[in-house]
């Protein structure tokens, strides 16, 4: 696995319907004549990370930390040359899994604001559809700051909450949908010019927002930086 | 990951379509609560394996085996409990791998030899809709034979093997649905009584058999085998 493109690891089972989201976006992402044409990955699906809303929010439970610079540091043994992370949350602990390897990750966050700057510039206003567990670590307000670019948040973090775990439960059900076009709606409302779909189980319902709001899936960043990093030098 | 359900290594990339797949079908064969209750995965998405193709049928291009054997040794390392190649055709080099590794590899095959057995019983007939790789390989003739159980073929291998090229190169579409129902209506009518759907490509299309014709599609065996293996012992 050492010609052609290079291989990234993605540290998966965050969920795993992200996991496999970001999968078909990188193989949706790259114009096969053959197998030979796509994207090499390492994706260690790991359903035992302890969950980062528990960890975050309730203040119970194990820090994913450790365990995530352990499938880091796998990954980085199993020859990848990048590593790449579809769930916004667990960028949270960023630190632990680059202080624990060689390889950059593909920080799904700072993609996010490079893209917010080049479409809204300084002084422009970001709404965030993510989990209450995003908000809570400051990622995208501290990521977004850098380029003078203002962060804004849905009210009902109870709702989106709701909605995350019936989609990890349900898959991507109607009241779920629903929960994400209402927030959308007040985020175009309080003046968003951008949205982030910042949520993996989001992401499986990236075209449920508020008519004409101007939004994009974070998944879908990473995904494009995936493909150019693989397939650059 | 080494507690709770044992850890699956997946040789994947032939081809990435169906490595998500399987990865989707292994998802749905679990009642999930949370993240936690889904089945861990090593995946080694590899799309620089030879060609099967070529190197079976065209006799030219390099041996997929030692490759093969690279990646179960890497999975094995990873700390997977077993392998699993969701490529039917791949499983000509299905020595080479379980050589090279301490770990079964869950031979996709074998359980579909075991589910014709179980099904038909000794005297049935099977009904191949598969790669013309995996024709010349006689994998199910060897398979089924040890349970008394014959093997027949549609009539036109090119029409399969265009049918498998055109999933690869632009996904499921109508033609390759054509070319899979007019295949299974001549096994239907030359007596299988079981049909298996034993290529990738057509396990992406494998509701396009004939009207009434029982067929199993391998990767569902596959899947099956993986969720049991990890949480059996």
């Amino acid at each position: 696995m050492t010609r052609g493109p290079r291989t990234i690891g993605v540290l998966g089972g965050m969920g795993p319907e992200a996991t496999i989201l970001l999968q078909r976006k990188v193989l949706d992402a790259v114009l096969a004549r053959d197998d030979s044409d796509h994207i090499p990955l390492v994706i260690e699906m790991n359903p035992r990370v302890p969950s980062r809303i528990a960890h975050l929010l309730e203040g119970t439970g194990e820090d994913p930390g450790p365990i995530l610079a352990a499938m880091a540091e796998r990954l980085q043994n199993a020859g990848c040359a990048a590593l790449a992370m579809p769930c916004n949350t667990a960028h949270h602990y960023a630190d632990a899994i680059t202080d624990a390897v060689q390889i950059p990750l593909l920080n799904m966050i700072d993609l996010a604001a490079q893209h917010a700057a080049e479409k809204l510039g300084k002084g422009g206003c970001v709404g965030i559809l993510a989990s209450p567990a995003v908000r809570k670590t400051e990622l995208f307000e501290r990521a977004l700051e850098a380029y003078g670019i203002s962060v804004i948040w849905p009210d009902q973090d109870a709702a989106m909450l709701l909605a995350i775990r019936q989609i990890k439960m349900d898959g991507p059900v109607p009241e779920a949908r629903d929960a994400l076009i209402l927030a959308s709606s007040e985020l175009v409302a309080a003046g968003a010019a951008l949205q982030f779909v910042a949520c993996s189980e989001f992401s499986l319902i990236a075209q449920s927002v508020a008519e004409g709001a101007q939004a994009v899936d974070t998944v879908d960043l990473l995904a494009q930086a995936i493909v150019e990093f693989s397939t650059s030098g």
